[in-house]
């Protein structure tokens, strides 16, 4: 079976207002790989994970390390949430574009029924100098309709500031538990596509986890036919049109394997990557290696044209 | 028993405000069959279903085949969410009209007490040149109350802003299950006619199916008279009195079917169809090749005045 | 036992605004059969019950039969909601006073809990030159918080553009089932004073039902004490104090009840009756006539003065 | 154990801004028995109980009653919802300041997570000419999250308008049920500090009832300690802190106890009574006679100066 | 393992707003123990916990006793909710800086699923003359969605009117109890960087307790490794980061107990203490005792510099 590439999506930056296209061809191409490629770094685990994901690297608990590798290293933006905004950014501003990152829940709570409400807004953005927005919105909770609605609101002030969205598009909760689970090829393809009917001018997913075992309890034809990984990935990519899209990490994991699914989302026509404990629970000298190797891959890969 | 036509309907457009009227009969006369005819290109399955209706074929998956369809094809009007309008109608401005749908929810959590929150407003549909609002309102849910409420501000707006509203009226969740189904004739008939008193010009309803064993659970008459198929089409259509309906169509099924339908619901007194799978999941020859019959079987059966 | 009767009420048109008297007037003496009197059409079953209830009679599925009833019978009002009020009534303004109900449920999920959200505003009422508002205020219901927090913002509204305000007073929902129910002397009685406690200056009743079967779970003296029919409605309009009481129908009946009922609420000190299946179920000619013999029975009853 | 006399409490009046100043010296001054004391009227007792209450006494049921009542027997104010207020007040408006009561529930749905919400507001106080708002705070309902953010609007706008605020604070709902119960000491020296800290320029309380039956489920030390009677009500009265205190009736009891809680309350420091069913459940002259007793213990006992 | 010292934290005022910074810099440098210390004394035991408290020292009853106490005894400011800071502070404005709390709850519903609601506003806090504003904030709690999106809204207004915000930062509810529970290192570390993500410049916090039995239901490395009590503090005010942070008592405790905390939190790179009951549950004399000690302690281990 033939997917259109989506290398072959027209522009996304021709159907954008001149505030979502100044401040997105900065990430693109002033700051970061270049190129038309997205490097960012996220450092929201703190709210989302606890201060548990700094101990391997005791230097991370300090923002100011991850503040400064963005800024020395390199990247194309810093993701981060009002209060690291308001207490580091200020040391770095215009050295490195900062996303805002408007919502976030804690990990203490079960996530049955997960709904990451804002606590930050556009404005805020806005007032901090930021190039972007970042939302998180979980597919399939229960809590979706007013996950959804709440996106309307973000949605809509991006769109009167002229702020590019950034979606952090996770399956969530006991729906998707039962259909093949959060991350599932059926789940990953549907969050990517409700992304960006949702608004999304950037994309950000996890690698899809083909599994007969999960995969047999969601729908067909993701129940029925058989997927390689890279088909899968070039599947997600697609469903999000012509939003870019940014692969995520998750948890530290090997070199081998950091690289190998930042040259896979480039030949599917993503965009780029959004690692964040891969590189930062490194010490210093090896994060900015790593980061170099990154770097070179997705400039070496680029396929979609933003 | 015999029913008032729904063909004797006193005239729709002469009750409407200047902006509704300018509108819709762009949709009725200008673009698509004309003669008082409604065709309708529906795009929001990637939201309702997720991507998995792309699959059957493949260039479908990227949005550009229902823009291109819709404009070359010569629809009366195109049907999407924020994401595609804001993404992909620009590239089609003014080539076919475009009904922003405001409102969507995902096929993953259970739809008991279904609720679709609103992702856009009637200010974006404005915005960007629409010329209608659509909106899904689920009749029977036990949030049925915060729906209507909901649909009230939609509502208001559309007066506001003389932009034309078309109610998706879906019988939906577990109240509705246990007196005859969704697709039961007394559902249909009812969501038709709360459509109409919510404030709808335009209803899109699905084909009422008639099961003596389901539909003994209705009320009386449905649980008590046989209707035929084309009494209980006609009845939910006069339901619906002044403002127009539409047929929409569901999965992809034959031919025959599809034109069946069309010539059903025009003869009942309806103004069109809203034909989805049935159009895009065909490639591009087959596609235009149906629509032209259905073109022809819309224009051939016209009965209601608008 | 003695009650002061309702008849000896002082007036309430005394102490309303200048917008509300003006509107109310025009209710009480200029249309309908005035004298003090209302006689008022409800159309709103197409809501609260479905389409099923215009089988009996065809002709009313079309909503011109209500409005074409309540135009040339002579009705002091017509009552319906948003899309009636926007389709139908442009063709009879002016010939017969519309009274806008801003909110509705329908009958599919069960009413354990209550609650009829607002579909339309008291701003819509006055855009579409209505004489007054109704709402339906669910006595008891576990919702009923919510219920008369949202009645305040209609109550409100009303006073700030003088629009009078009709409450459909009904018991409805777990807790009062419990308590004897919702057609029960306590319930209604109940409802009368709550409906006037709350801002209205007209109040739609049912009409109690005794049975101590049941009123034995009423609180006393409901439980305890033995009252007449006529004595039980005389309670419930005097309840309301200076608020006026119309009785409402509910499904049809025969000529001698509707007439006799016509006949106590009006010796009980009530301004008039809100019939609705039991006159536009009849054919227009049988129609037509109890309409005749309805207001000769009000004229001729007359105690309140308002 | 000593507790500092309320009676040494500072005054109340020198903190208050000069629009609630001016109000409250009204209350306290110029209308009812004077010096300082407050002898109020409620008449809620229609929605939070319904008519039942006014079956003792007929003629009760009028509204007129109480009205005549309050202005004629000179009381400090009465107290009502905005039903009554907007149709009974305005005949005697300026002849006995009003007391709008801006929430209220029925007795009908259960208790157990009991919220009053409102259903007037601030501003309709100043309309109307009131000289202070009534609000019922639920001390320790699972709902009261909901209670004390609503009242926050309610002082938000006391605070702006200059409007004293009266709290009826009543302990209720499931959770102080297994706590010694609604009318123990410990729920009601509860309730009277949280008014005050919420903002209560009065509070009404009722009497605290010991029980060493139930009290052993309170908290220490009210489950442990020994306290007269006189000894709870000096505490609740000194958890009130600088806001005025005034002790509630409850149910119709005899004349004995009536006048000796009065006289218990203001030795307590508190600063008067408002008692509804004990005064006007009596006929016209027995009325009159217990109020000019009420009268007379309230002005022989004062010892708070406000 | 080694934490980067919270010590060597860059500066908290230089990235305040002059609003901010102006008013923080009074705590910190014009009141109380100076030199970068602060010394609160917290009221809000009367709606936390209720009258209870104030029996073991019953002068503590009258809030005029805290009041005096924070002004006499030199405390950087004394933190309390919108009654008693309308109603006491007058009298003591400008001579000790008021924190406004602006949200709380009882302790009478469970807390299980605990939302403290706010009652006052930061516009409050503005008008009064307040130096900061307070929040409680309950990490893990179901509800903490509700929770952070409330607390956007407070943190905003801090913003814009330039009032510090101080949050007492809370791990609550069922689902903390099965991961170590509320006093647990991974509760209180986990609240301490969540505060300063959502905007804090002051963190309250509780000692965190070790305890091996229920610290295996925390997940890595708080279940794994063994920490000393003073790394567990030290890793707690370390994740607070730029924000400051303020040490809580808890219920009354002996002299060695409560400076020997005030030591460990300074030594530990915290910048004070808010010890209420252990104060003001003193005679006064007692009390004025402890207070000097407790400054002492402060001033000797400064290490911060704020």
């Amino acid at each position: 079976m033939e997917v259109k590439a989506a290398t072959e999506q027209k522009s996304l930056l021709s159907v954008l207002s001149p505030g979502k296209r100044t401040r997105l061809r900065r990430l693109l191409f002033e700051f970061g790989p270049g190129h038309g490629t997205l490097m960012m770094l996220p450092i929201d685990q703190g709210i989302e994970h606890g201060p548990r994901d700094f101990f391997p690297n005791p230097a991370s608990k300090d923002p100011e390390y991850q503040f400064r590798l963005a800024a020395e290293a390199g990247y194309s933006a810093l993701a981060c949430q009002i209060g690291l905004a308001e207490k580091y950014y200020p040391d770095y501003a215009g050295q490195v574009p900062l996303i805002l990152k408007v919502n976030g829940r804690t990990e203490v709570p079960p996530s049955d029924d997960a709904l990451s409400t804002t606590n930050s807004s556009v404005e805020d953005a806005v007032r901090l100098g930021a190039d972007a927005v970042g939302y998180t919105m979980y597919l399939g909770s229960p809590l979706q309709g007013d996950d959804l609605h709440q996106l309307k609101g973000v949605r809509e002030d991006c769109d009167r500031f002229g702020m590019p969205l950034v979606i952090w598009a996770y399956p969530r909760g006991s729906a998707i538990d039962v259909k093949g689970g959060r991350d599932s090829f059926y789940a990953i393809d549907y969050a990517a596509r409700m992304a960006m009917e949702m608004g999304a001018d950037v994309v950000k997913l996890n690698m899809p986890k083909l599994n007969p075992e999960t995969d047999k309890d969601a729908p067909a034809p993701y129940s029925e036919r058989e997927f390689t990984q890279q088909e899968a990935i070039g599947h997600c990519v697609a469903s999000a049109g012509r939003a870019l899209v940014v692969l995520s990490g998750g948890s530290k994991t090997d070199d081998e394997t950091v690289l190998g699914h930042t040259r896979s989302v480039m030949e599917a026509g993503g965009s780029g990557v959004i690692f964040g404990r891969n590189v930062w629970q490194r010490e210093w000298s090896e994060a900015i290696e790593i980061v170099g190797q990154i770097k070179e891959t997705l400039v070496n890969h680029v396929q979609r044209i933003p």
